[in-house]
């Protein structure tokens, strides 16, 4: 095991009718926030005015901030922390799924600065404080709700960018399962299959094997997801279906499955950001079309690790008889099956991406590369691993 | 999955070389500290001199107060409170295994008020402050690094009582399995049979069995408590078994195994507490007696649970040809017997502890049963409990 440091002071009110808390758990920090949410759906479906009620009743007063895109884009925070700027406001809460409660962590970083936003992003700049961010979430998938990261699409360069700190975990995060019942089974999906990147990403590129401890709470944690999910598919209201879901992708990126495993990547995120940055591509269904190719590029230079996640959560690559190659590569297949089976595209065709394409992909990709630190990663490699996703 | 509130704000610093991190971490609290430990071992094994030369370093005074014992004492603790408002110190500093820790939090909650610190634990009283307690963890066992809980023995009235509370939380824990090396093969295999012990309490006490997130976490921690411990019988300086022990014990109960199950009890460490208030049996070796016992008692009211913790980590449960007693006991009997292979006792007979002692730890156990809101654990359940014990 490596050495690391857990910190992590997120609290979290998981279950049934939490959200009205969001009011005393606001007015701990402030009584004048910055709202933010997506788009009109949390209207229509009464979640608004649950939310605002319980504001009102804690005397807290709002600004409203809708409008934040899947991918969401450096223009929308920019104005969110104008309104911070202009308002005045003390603290921002976000209603939500990942993209949200991302743009509310870069509103309460960017409104407490006179630089840009981005510069944080773009490493030139790092932070030293923020507003508390308050979020009740509303899609089990990005992890957002309990970590330090954020992640956000600046449109004028078609970079996607990821960042972290550790002043960006959220002061309090809600998380009812029931207001995940109307989401469709498409983006069910697309969480389900972010959780499980967010893992496969540090059980993949671990620094020390040597985890057993990491290694069986990151294998329960995959295996959780898909069985999760089927069960949420076949129906949407089963409540402890979507309970464990939920927090299983909240567990999935909230630094517990790092612990020990020293300087982990996100390979297939970068990959997958130049899709989203690009395409506008949802984030789930640009991962279910690179993680299988680049499992397929992994596998040629380590099919024991691949192999050993499949013998430990997937019955029929636990036979001794099957060689590591093989193991590997029924694990592999099994990713690319589920995915299908949930209607997630495995291949850039599907999305519409043809082979021409792979190196104005790759060149997107290596800028973040860069950022992140993903070295080894040249134009060459990541063009191999695209052609994987053909 | 049942509602809940996680919230953890330990700190955790974890591997070789963080020990002297200790003085900038505890400078951030105070500048006047108690110094909590043990036996005078931390003096001979340098480990003392590195904790000191770290807070002298950071310009942090220190008033030694050692000598705290497994099954620690509530007059000792009362010494240690006396002395922090003598001096008028800022904060504790524990360097030890649970007991050292327990006794630490209990001082930090006792010094800032001006009744005795009893009362807690006898729920007459509750926390409505504490001192800043940082822990330096020579043990992995008790978990008590991670979480909001301690454990104290009163020796007037001869009750081992436990009280959690969420300002107990240690600010700072600094986990270097290093110093484990040295810990001698019977109190190893304690520390990893505590462990597997909080997790089984919390497994087998849910009151929401549709929680498989939980499950899978939970079953891990058990198996990687075995397997770690097993190898650090094997080789006690193999750092990654000693690491890989240390965090499954810090993680077997900082709260994320109880989350989502509901109300769970504590029922065989009820009964523990009592041969340790009344023997002063090594809190682990009681365990390793009740928890068999315990098992085999559950077993007629639910072997399904059992058989399924079985079946998860135990291959030679995992048959379907097994019926579900069948397969619960093989699982306890894969419990009794590893517990014998570590030469931990597994009988009160063992324990040199009689048949006709057994009333009178069932009535000892009793007052716990009541301030742990254990209702259903009467005298005659107690007794047919430690009756399967013997």
């Amino acid at each position: 095991m490596q050495n690391f440091v857990f910190y992590n002071p997120t609290k979290i009110l998981f279950g049934r009718g939490t959200i009205p808390s969001i009011g005393a758990e606001t007015a701990a920090f402030s009584r004048n926030v910055l709202l933010v949410y997506g788009q009109e759906s949390i209207k229509k479906n009464g979640l608004y005015e649950i939310v605002t009620s319980s504001l009102k009743q804690a005397k807290i007063s709002f600004v409203d901030h809708g409008g934040v895109q899947s991918n969401p884009t450096l223009s929308h925070v920019r104005q969110g922390i104008a309104l911070v700027k202009e308002k005045n406001l003390g603290a921002v809460v976000a209603v939500g799924g990942g993209s949200v409660l991302d743009s509310a962590k870069a509103i309460g970083a960017g409104a407490v600065v006179a630089h840009d936003v981005w510069k944080f992003f773009t490493g030139k700049k790092s932070v030293k404080a923020t507003l508390p961010v308050m979020t009740i979430l509303t899609l089990a998938a990005a992890g957002s709700e309990m970590n330090s990261g954020m992640v956000l699409t600046n449109e004028e360069t078609n970079e996607k960018f990821g960042f972290g700190h550790r002043l960006l975990y959220p002061k309090t995060s809600i998380l009812d399962p029931e207001v995940t019942f109307t989401v469709p089974a498409n983006y069910t999906a697309y969480g389900a299959i972010d959780a499980i990147s967010h893992v496969l990403e540090f059980y993949m590129t671990t620094r020390d094997p040597d985890t057993p401890v990491q290694d069986r709470l990151m294998e329960g944690l995959i295996l959780n997801s898909i069985t999760s999910c089927d069960r949420c598919l076949k129906s949407p209201c089963d409540y402890n279906a979507r309970a464990n879901l939920m927090w299983t992708a909240t567990l999935a990126l909230n630094g517990l499955t790092a612990a020990g495993l020293g300087r982990v990547g996100f390979p297939m995120h970068m990959i997958e950001h130049s899709l989203s940055a690009l395409y506008d591509v949802p984030h789930g269904a640009g991962l279910s079309v690179v993680i299988p190719g680049w499992l397929r590029w992994y596998s040629k230079k380590n099919p024991g690790r691949i192999a050993s996640l499949g013998r430990h959560i997937f019955p029929e690559t636990d036979k001794e008889s099957l060689s590591e190659i093989d193991a590997a590569d029924k694990t592999i297949l099994f990713f690319q099956n589920w995915f299908q089976k949930t209607k997630s595209p495995t291949t850039l065709t599907e999305l519409g991406i043809a082979k021409k394409e792979i190196p104005q992909i790759a060149q997107n990709s290596l800028r973040l590369a860069r950022i992140w630190r993903l070295k080894n990663y040249s134009q060459q490699r990541v063009e191999n691993i695209l052609s994987l996703c053909l």
